[in-house]
């Protein structure tokens, strides 16, 4: 699994992918060619369904995830590779409008919507017709290779696309397989076992799979009504009306097709968890060696494995901060100590909010302050508290739950690090759990 | 899906198991005839896999679900059917000592461990044996019926395991089917598409399966190495080597595997969510029917659709709570109104422990306190804070997860129902998320 998210919007300005893709276009990558052009490739993304296996009234596609639709983590998917140039996608006319708001509330880029058809087929059919070149009026141009993937699913990543356009160009088509999990079986017209499948032998079909623009697109000129009404794989219809075995590439885990509500759930962990790879210690100042927050940030390393921990200033001349924020780290743990204001809290939130990072997830701010609550009267602090909740309210708004957490600061060094763990628990579980419900609270360790 | 869990433990006293499975012995149970007896039924659960497709270290089987081993869901769902008689789990010989430790802990009944062979068909072949009449100094006898279930399927209903028995019954096997999610292709020696099935002409072969002892006992017996070594489905044994035609009986989506990292996120959230559904407001008295527990009651059903809300007096002349107790609700929200200590709550707590109600799953407790703390000096406050902190760390270690709440109470009716509205916000938060991380918290509504 890939450990940090898909940028937002635009890709960023490295020419990697560019590269990989004009690798892609050799038809021999391991051979010492000079490096040609890069394939024009599109991608074509059916998402007409009406999602009846999910047991929810909404299309799976338009479920929510961490409240934003499915279909939206999926364009991020596409739209992070540079050298995806257009995505398609095919939607009912009742969805049509739920669909424009998608994309521009999450900013997405280069997507063109086409009517969807009653059918899978029907759909993708549509998405290559705007494709063609005798379109008029259309912005799209016909691409060389054109991806097909599913909508609802998200997970995909670059490199397994890369080698589904790299196998079609070289064969024609290709399609990304996984082993299968169930054995199959053909049952009888009784409702018997007629016989079993040999489970080594076959494979699911999954997807992104792709193809030479003009195989697939003449395969679905060509192809009868029974195909349209009835069919479910494209690769059959490469193979049907082209004559073409495409390759099949072994897909990963990831892969998999939002399909039942327990998916839903699953993908929703998936994310958070993917999320929560990285935190970030602000500190008031970084100079002083002896800064609580070093404690802290030494201590979340050692709780939480495989979770990068750094940390930031906040003074004016560190720029350190702004590029944790460009590297989409979604978690913020802001300690307070030469202060006992929202005044930093307050900063970093600001830096946030004119980032636009939320925009696609949420943001966790946890804002903490050291005292000793035992001998120090705690009225004081309830200022702190209600200035949290006003604050969180505020934030909400944008996507970032803030929340404040109290770490009891003994002079016993044993009692301190007892407390600082019990901070550390507190902090994984806001991040982890990512949960709105429990923002403007004022936790204590 | 089945929105209580199951009993813990031994089957309850009623008798509809048993009478339903008298049912199933019928070959024709649709006609009238007189009830015949129940077939014995037994069980086998292959727990020999190593989990490599997981990408964790631990085998699935006992990777934990909040903090219990997946196969202890499983054992669960099928000890709470009455007319299984006996279940013979086969596991590994390095786990055998953990598989031991499981059953005492989770007080699981009438279970039987052999040692797993290398390969799944092994593994149940030993199980078999095990039930087989001629193995000396066993406490098991020969079923007439027996089902192979997986242990990575915790979800199973009874439902489903009467169907495969009622048709195994009368045609000697049966197993639980699911439509496919992806089409199943045919790949050829150089890794291309050689070609695809149909997917609507082919199903995807489940658990449970059930099968006439001696049809499955008898194929094991007479099948070959290399069926033991690479096979991988019973229905196929029984029309190789028994000539039966298994009848396939469709499943629900619940039958599913946990066979990857997110299906383990996915039954986390299932179980989660099922032990959620319902909640019990405790009061100090139910009498007054303006006690403010009565608005939480109302809101919390209001706003938490599908969810039972029912409320139980802490008189000791009330028998309700005990009941509520007894029906297996999770979920507690203590409401302090004429008292402001722990005297209630405490009260509930040792119920609770005295149930062993949190034996199988963690039980949230949230202690509700009612306060203007706007005009009352916050102090006196922090008294019960370092109480609830004392409490929850003590019952922690009986799996039960204290949380305090003080709802801002003003005089003000449009502010209070704001505050009682927030309240529920935060208990629905608690309960839906039930992690251990927050417990002692004195969270502010």
């Amino acid at each position: 699994m890939e450990p940090r998210p898909a940028a937002p919007g635009p890709c960023p300005g490295d020419s990697r992918g560019a590269e990989q893709a004009a690798a892609a276009s050799s038809l021999h990558p391991a051979e010492a060619q000079p490096r040609r052009r890069a394939p024009a490739v599109a991608a074509v993304l059916p998402a007409g369904g009406s999602g009846e296996r999910m047991g929810v009234p909404t299309p799976k596609q338009f479920c929510p995830i961490l409240e934003r639709p499915l279909i939206s983590y999926t364009l991020q998917a596409l739209e992070r590779v540079c050298w995806i140039k257009d995505i398609v996608v095919a939607v009912t006319g009742e969805n049509m409008k739920a669909m424009k708001c998608i994309i521009q509330k999450y900013q997405h880029q280069r997507i063109s919507l086409v009517e969807a058809g009653v059918t899978r087929h029907r759909s993708i059919f549509n998405g290559l017709k705007a494709l063609a070149e005798d379109q008029p009026d259309s912005k799209l141009s016909k691409p060389e290779v054109v991806i097909i993937h599913d909508a609802v699913r998200p997970f995909v990543e670059e490199d397994v696309l890369l080698k589904v356009v790299t196998a079609a160009k070289e064969h024609g088509a290709a399609g990304a397989i996984r082993p299968l999990v169930s054995t199959v079986i053909s049952p009888s017209a009784d409702g018997c076992l007629d016989h079993s499948l040999e489970r080594a032998r076959h494979r699911a079909s999954e997807m992104p799979q792709a193809f030479l623009f003009d195989v697939i697109y003449e395969a679905y000129q060509q192809c009868s009504d029974y195909d349209l009404e009835f069919g479910t794989e494209c690769l059959q219809l490469a193979l049907k009306y082209g004559h073409i075995n495409a390759k099949l590439v072994e897909g990963s885990p990831d892969l998999w097709k939002v399909t039942y509500k327990r998916d839903l759930y699953a993908a929703e962990s998936i994310i958070k968890e993917r999320i929560s790879q990285h935190i970030c210690i602000v500190m008031d100042t970084k100079e002083d060696e002896n800064h609580v927050g070093h404690h802290l940030e030494e201590l979340l390393k050692n709780e939480l494995n495989h979770v990068k921990v750094t940390s930031g200033a906040l003074c004016p001349t560190s720029r350190d901060l702004e590029q944790i924020i460009l590297e989409q780290c979604y978690n913020y743990v802001c300690v307070n100590v030469m202060s006992s204001d929202f005044e930093e809290t307050r900063t970093l939130l600001n830096m946030l909010e004119e980032s636009n990072l939320s925009i696609l997830y949420p943001i966790v701010v946890i804002s903490v302050y050291f005292l000793d609550y035992k001998s120090v009267p705690f009225d004081e602090k309830m200022e702190s508290l209600i200035q949290i909740r006003e604050y969180a309210k505020e934030v909400k708004k944008r996507n970032i739950l803030l929340s404040g957490l109290l770490i009891y600061f003994p002079q016993d060094e044993q009692k301190l690090q007892a407390s600082l763990r019990q901070g550390v628990t507190i902090i994984a579980t806001l991040i982890k759990e990512r949960n709105s419900g429990l923002v403007g609270q004022l936790l204590v360790a």
